[in-house]
This record gives C-alpha cells, sequence and structure tokens, in this order.
C-alpha cells in the first residue's frame, strides 16, 4: 500500500486590501475543480484559540501593542493555528490555503514596526520549527489602491489601517524583498488587476510551481 | 542634584493556593509603612493589554493550549506588563510587587509542560532582555494543600487547578530547582505556617536583602 501523500500548503501574503481574502477562495475552488481536497484558513486566527488572539490583534487603538508584543501574539496564534488545523489536515493529505501565515509578521512587524530580524528568526524556530509553505503568493499593490479598497469594506478589523502611509509602503517593500530573497518559495503576484485576472495569474503560479 | 533612584523589582512566585496574592497585599503595606513608594501588580496581567491576555490563559478548558502556545501568550503578556507598568513605576523611583513573575512560564510551561529550557531563553531574551527581579520570594507549600486551598476561592479561572496532581508536583519542583539555581536573587519562604507569619517571613527576607 502506498503511503498517503502530504499536503500542500499555500500561503497568500500582502498588505491591507490586496484582494487576499477574496483569491484564497478563489484558489481554494480551483483546486477542487481540480479533485485536490482543500482548505482554505486565515491568520491571525484559522483556530478557534487563534480566533480569540486575533481579536486581542485586529481591533482596537493602533497603539495598543507595541511591535514586539504583537509579533509574540501572532506567533501564539500562529502555534495554535498549525497545531490545530493546518498539520492535521497536510497529515490527511489535504492541501491548505491560509490568507496569511509567518511572512506577515516579518513584514508588518520587523519591516513596519522595526522588530529586529533575529527575534523573528527566534520565534519562529521556536513556534515553527523548520516547517515552512510549499509556495507563498506576494499579492502586490500600490498602499493607495489598497488603503482605498480596504476602507470601502470597513468593519471593527482596522487596527492596521489605522497606521500611517509610510508605515503601509515599509510593509510592502518587505513582502518584496521576502519574494526576492527567497524566489523559490515565493511568486510576486500583480494585484491591481481585476479579481479575474488576478485569480488566473495566481492558478498560472500554482500550476506552474507545483504542477496541479 | 542627584538622580532618582530606581525602584526594586520584588516577584512573588509559587504553585496554587501558596497564598501569592494575599502576600503581595501584605507586603504593599509593610513597604508603605516603612516610606517606601509602591505598587502592587500580577500576571499575567498587571497592564489593560496584558489582562485580556490573561483571560485567555486562565479560563476554559485545561487542553486549550499547548505549552508552547501559553509560554508565548505568557511572554507576550509580560511585555506589555514590563511596558506599560513595571518599567515606568521602577524609573519614577517606585518599587514594584508583583504575584508572579517569569519563573511561573518556566516552572508551568517548562517543568510542569515540558517545554524545552532554550525555548524559555530564547523567549526571555527577546521579550524581556537582560532585565531580572531584585528578589523573587519562592512561597513553598506540600500541593495537596495549596490545592485545598485553591479549591476553596474557586472562580472562573481555575484552568490550571484542573491539570493532575503530577503536573503540580513538577510545578513544585520547578520552583525550588529555581531558587537553589539563583540563590542570590531567590529565597525560599515556608508557606505553610498562617498569614501572619508568612508575611512576617516575607518581611525578614525583604528586609535582609534589600536592606530596607
Amino acid at each position: 500500500m502506498r503511503a498517503a501523500q502530504r499536503g500542500r500548503f499555500i500561503t497568500l501574503e500582502g498588505g491591507e486590501g490586496t484582494g487576499k481574502s477574496t483569491q484564497v477562495v478563489r484558489l481554494g475552488a480551483w483546486l477542487g475543480a481540480r479533485g485536490v481536497g482543500v482548505v482554505t484558513t486565515r491568520e491571525p486566527g484559522g483556530s478557534p484559540g487563534a480566533e480569540m488572539i486575533r481579536k486581542l490583534l485586529v481591533e482596537g487603538p493602533a497603539e495598543r501593542w507595541d511591535g514586539m508584543t504583537e509579533a509574540l501574539l501572532h506567533f501564539a496564534a500562529r502555534r495554535d493555528h498549525l497545531r490545530s488545523t493546518v498539520w492535521p489536515a497536510l497529515d490527511r493529505g489535504t492541501w491548505v490555503v491560509s490568507d496569511r501565515f509567518a511572512d506577515s509578521t516579518l513584514a508588518y512587524q520587523g519591516h513596519g514596526h522595526g522588530v529586529d530580524r533575529t527575534v523573528f528568526d527566534r520565534l519562529y524556530a521556536v513556534a515553527v520549527g523548520d516547517f515552512r509553505p510549499d509556495l507563498t503568493l506576494v499579492l502586490d499593490l500600490p498602499i493607495e489602491v489598497g488603503l482605498a479598497r480596504a476602507a470601502r469594506r470597513r468593519g471593527t478589523e482596522t487596527r492596521y489601517e489605522g497606521l500611517p502611509k509610510d508605515f503601509h509602503g515599509r510593509v510592502r517593500a518587505g513582502f518584496l524583498a521576502i519574494a526576492r530573497d527567497d524566489p523559490a518559495r515565493c511568486a510576486v503576484i500583480d494585484a491591481s488587476a481585476d479579481v479575474d485576472a488576478t485569480a488566473a495569474a495566481i492558478a498560472r503560479a500554482v500550476a506552474g510551481r507545483l504542477g496541479v
């Protein structure tokens, strides 16, 4: 008997309003149509415990936490998400598509808030170990366009959107630097096109990289 | 002009039902009566943000988080507590007496749940740096006595009390090992005596170590 094949872990990354949540749904449907068993999820959150931590992170005033405290909370939520949702699914052979993962912590708390790279690396080693996404799609967009899109769906989760424009500029540059430094794992997707065109670009990247 | 003297940081540690909260109040009053400006606080918690994290840690089922996730949450809360409450008070020259600090994470998540010592050291370095308590009082008591006392004040914060007896045995042994390894910082206090006798033992230790 052949051992069941492990699922693949795909993450979508990018700043505010780049369309990640929509594209996670589209990619899940595209994979499902090709016979791939898939669960879609998100960070911070994606498990009951991590969703409770999410509330602390995405609601309230922007100055509620410093960057280091945020990084610790994100890795606590990530640890729970991995243990409760991601790793069990991959072990069953199911693919997992996540709206954000660790690159968001490096881009927002590292590049955005100035938390040191060695801090990120230590927390990653502690909470995640040597686990990595098989493919990371970085959705890229001018920050003005993204923030305008995000403002249109404004609900209670506005903590990051309230930060100044230069913060969002550093986050965008951070994501592009992450993709440049790890081209085997990351693909940059132009997210300024419409939803269908972006979904098609993502499908091409997944097909090309993971052979679906 | 002489620079204002920095306050001292005193932590009370120990397992469930060892009387820490009561003794924190008593020690605060004893220091105040000697003309020492003092604030009393607690972990997890002690600042508005950390108190929100506390709720995630002390309520709910015992298996809600694994030890590593708990350690990350405790250090996130600790970072906020230090930044918002402890460090500003010490900078003003005020003394701080805290019901629990980092030794609790080492005893509960390390000795109790088996989280590796190097993980604790990395998280401590990231979130706390080289800051240390000036004096740590380890309140020691047979676990059966402590758990019986804790059961009498049972409210919603029962998550740790629900863990098995051998867990609490490892926590007690962990606190004693911490005190043994760092005798310059730690004093073990017999907490099996009544409240007044324990308060007197604590006052003697503080007077002897910090010269109040």
